[in-house]
């Protein structure tokens, strides 16, 4: 589970690694593979979701059809229900494939941060003659990961299924698994999230890199400025477009799109997902909304391993360091919750200066 | 009710005057009035009415925000039930305004067909200083339209609200009416719909202008090939892109994207939405869905005051020309129903060979 | 030569088959052959053409680049000539691919129509390993087309290069020969364009098919409305996007964009290419230029075997038959030439009521 | 003059404050004063600006027209020279408006930058009902800018008109001057366009704001990583998308696109353009092209007051600080020249290990 980020947002329309969002990985993936025909079935919270796939992938292509196109959970007179899962949404929308003729389908999770060249898979399904081939993750043979196992035979057939501590033997359909073995995390917590936004920030790019030409990675293009950086100590961490950074220290961080870090902060293993816009509107220091804490990082402020949404307000002097140790909390009423150890500030949280979390 | 042309789609996306759907009329006036944020919410057979806004209207502007964006209804942790009417649906969107300082609204229907500069009632709200103004047709003063009765004193203030036999007196808010005297169609039933594209094939063309360069009608640009025409007598009659017209008489009739019609087809008085891709998969008679009957308009079949759904197919000899004049009739199974005495075909109807409805 | 219909606009611009300009089709073989990097070399009245390209192109494709740039002549500090024909135009502008790691080219006029699959000529060029391959028309193998001759051995090797009279031996590279036998049409001439329209307006379709889903032709798209027809008569034609037909007989013609035809007009043979814009601007018979006649048609007009450029203004009771039966003429000053017999209209041509040509 | 980033480009497409173009900067005023049809008359080397201003500004717009159109220097019937600078260009340009009922221009250089509304100007035109209105500098009232002279009246009507040394009285039509007092930099030398790139670092960003909501500055927008940096000091600098810094000292810089520094490497007081790709192509050291020096700036590097153009490879433990303050030098063989003592390094310059400039 990814709440709090997940309360105004689905999980594909998180922000990551600064200018991306989640989804991008799966869709660029698709790009990279050749496949130039997406469906993005969508239901819980999706408005940001639909907004960025349409924004960003439905000017690509010829003619009538964008390379992405949304199925955004609807009602029909058959049908009244929202999707009962993933299942159903994929076999409440086949009709949209009647005029297609198409006979094989890829169908992928829009919250998993891996790279892959899906004609292989395709490549292995066919010589397979499986009816289903899954792409399994050869990394773990041994461990837990939490969602599910898959026992294979020495022709990686698979001949059982396990779902936590329920088994089911696969019968009627020939299952093939796809074994794949490159860096891949699930984004099934706010741990996962955090550590894929800090495999970002290394400079080996082992995990995920971003900076292949070859296999590049796709998302809504921006015209921002370029950003502005008074005196700041940088290390470990990657920035995206349009931050102003005053005087600061800045370590092991993801510093998302228009981050605006003020004198004396320092910001350490975190993940900082900036703002939607700059502000504007303050006037004897006070905005539209009368809050007298602007958008971004305060004076002197020290945050430590924490994730702060999108348009947070940060006050002076505020120290985010989760100074008990805490595990897990909840305190949305003043803005943030704990998970893992990690604070998580909401999107448009406002932390009054002086405060210590 | 637009059933069954609402069975796959929702209003706005039902296809008029050949070229168009239903909700370019109220896009393009907001093109039009310089109206350049719209939301469209929508929830009921959605699909296809996204991604026409999508396709049509997300290319258009500059930096992030298209023209239009979709929201669809979703799920989310606070509601997690459908949209509950239009009210309800401008409710729980309301959220998206948040970083938007805008203090004015216009809450449009997307399935009316007329020509408004918006600008005129903003400015007559303003004038006005009430708290809502609501556009009111005043051709029909004194007929009962069938949605609603405003009644307003000398000053266009609303004192009463009628809809069917209830009244509602007005309190609390001050609610003035803008009255509107132009074309005006509200596609409340089959019957309307097909009134509205009879009114495209009059030469004089005074309903609704689409040829007008002040205030041009905007959908999704395509490239069609042109229409070819074998041999065709054309009366009264508009055609949309990319028909194929063999040997053949129409009259009073909209032939829609696509249209194939074949040698001695005699079409009056209807609406023919055509094809949304050309067949190319017919072998020895049969297309890949195995069905003998090619999408179009059969050899020597008459259509008379008719609705074609789009994909439809229609064989050789057939007579659609409600032979036994019924108002009102259900035969899906054979793909139609009749309606105020117009009979309207299913979106991928199949109709035999020599069949006469 | 396609002067006057060149007076403007390069020869790719030209309108064909009315939704269509020439260069359409050479751009859409390279999308239907999966070539996604075309470069427009252009230099002579190319304002439209780049335009065209840059419109209908530029937006198709991810990330920097569009489908098609185009690269317009230009000055450079080590040259300050144009460019001195197609050659040096290739040359010069080899930087460009500076960047990219391209061993192969494919060298397309632009002015050409016909459907290949390039894939089959890379194919053979590189079975081959010849330093060049040249597609040559086999279908004319003894006739003289007027553009020269490839002398070719039992390979398919090209010995002999023969332009006009005189001819040149290959020596120093190999070059072969890629056989290609379908429909072809060089616009070399007003009768050569002629032709090719007139083939458009054919039933069956069968020199250049604009109505195959598989290799679509693609141009500019539009959302112009739906033709608007009165009371026609159509046989063997072709009617392109947006044209309001009154009571007139057209028969054997093609009809460009937004073509206006008023009562009694009688179009045969000929290739009518619209307008750019509906006019709006006529006050009391006159319009905001001064010119009495509008654009289109008139009433009563008769036009025979003749091509009619954009905005072109024909008055009422015009004969435009080349009732003397010339066969070249110029008379621009009165706004037509004749070429071939065949008469050609002017660009906004102003054509005064009972006009005999 | 900027020679020698003019050397492959015209003045509109340099690069400047990382993320833009020259000419974005008179575009997005005119964006933000709602003009939206802008033609770009283009000539001298334009290739890489026609193509910035096609993907950048053609996508935008409803219906045919983009909002900027370019016109590049053509061939034509009546006129086989080129432009003959800025006037004849617009003279031989006004045919394409012939369609539009316009009565009024603004005619605006592509390598200025400032904002400007250019509603005030257009105001201030209409007010006076003068032929001509030019805009003109205030501030620099009694020094001489190097580019011509307006004396006016108390009514800031022109009444002489002085460039070098040469005086025009006015005569025959009205001009008046519309005296602006903002920040301006006519980009007229080498150190001009240093100036402007060394504003753009300063922390007020008085100069010129680019972080301005209300009037932001357009460009192409792009998909590129987020920045990563390893261990960077950085001061008074700004920092375009997608650069890797590893460990680096940069101060009073601007670093463009893809800008990759390597270990040890400082930079001080300079504009590095970046880089059009990030290299791939690199297998033992050398690159496809044989070159072993890789794109960006290599280790223990330093440079001071100098300008990099796009792709420069500049090798380990380079001096360039123009050590013998050379004011005005031309090394161009060796990948640099020297302009009002700013070494200005060529596009694609290599320069060795350990070189000293």
């Amino acid at each position: 589970m990814l709440y709090p980020l997940t309360k105004r947002r689905s999980e594909g329309a998180i922000p990551i690694a600064a200018n991306y969002r989640l989804v991008d990985a799966v869709v660029s993936n698709c790009i990279n593979s050749n496949i130039n025909k997406i469906y993005a079935l969508t239901q819980f919270n999706s408005t940001s979701l639909n907004s960025h796939l349409s924004q960003a992938y439905s000017r690509i292509g010829i003619g009538k059809e964008g390379l992405v196109e949304v199925i955004a959970a609807y009602q029909s007179p058959e049908n009244d229900s929202w999707f009962q899962g993933a299942a159903d949404a994929v076999r409440r929308c086949l009709w949209v494939m009647e005029e297609y003729p198409v006979s094989e389908f890829l169908i992928l999770p829009g919250h998993h941060l891996y790279k892959m060249d899906y004609q292989k898979i395709i490549e292995a399904h066919r010589n397979s003659k499986a009816d289903i081939t899954i792409a399994a993750f050869g990394a773990l043979r041994d461990q837990d990961p939490g969602f599910g196992f898959l026992k294979v035979n020495s022709e990686n057939q698979v001949v059982e299924f396990r779902l936590k501590s329920e088994s089911k033997p696969i019968n009627f359909v020939s299952v093939q698994a796809f074994i794949f073995d490159g860096y891949w995390e699930d984004m099934r917590s706010i741990e996962a999230f955090y550590q894929a936004n800090m495999e970002s920030t290394k400079k080996s790019n082992i995990g995920f890199n971003f900076f292949d030409r070859e296999s590049p990675i796709y998302t809504f293009p921006r015209c921002l400025p370029s950003t502005l950086i008074t005196d700041a100590k940088i290390t470990d961490s990657v920035i995206g477009g349009g931050c102003i950074l005053n005087r600061c220290k800045v370590k092991g961080t993801v510093l998302g799109l228009r981050t605006k870090i003020r004198d004396g902060a320092v910001i350490e293993d975190s993940v900082i997902m900036g703002s939607d816009v700059y502000q504007m509107d303050i006037q004897n220091g006070v905005d539209r909304k009368g809050i007298d804490i602007p958008i971004g990082i305060g004076e002197d402020t020290q945050i430590r391993k924490a994730i702060v949404d999108k348009n947070a307000r940060i006050g002076k002097n505020v120290l985010i360091i989760n100074k008990d140790n805490v595990q897990e909390g909840n305190n949305e009423a003043n803005g943030f919750i704990i998970s893992g150890g990690i604070v998580v500030l909401l999107r448009n949280a406002v932390i009054p200066n002086g405060s210590i979390v």
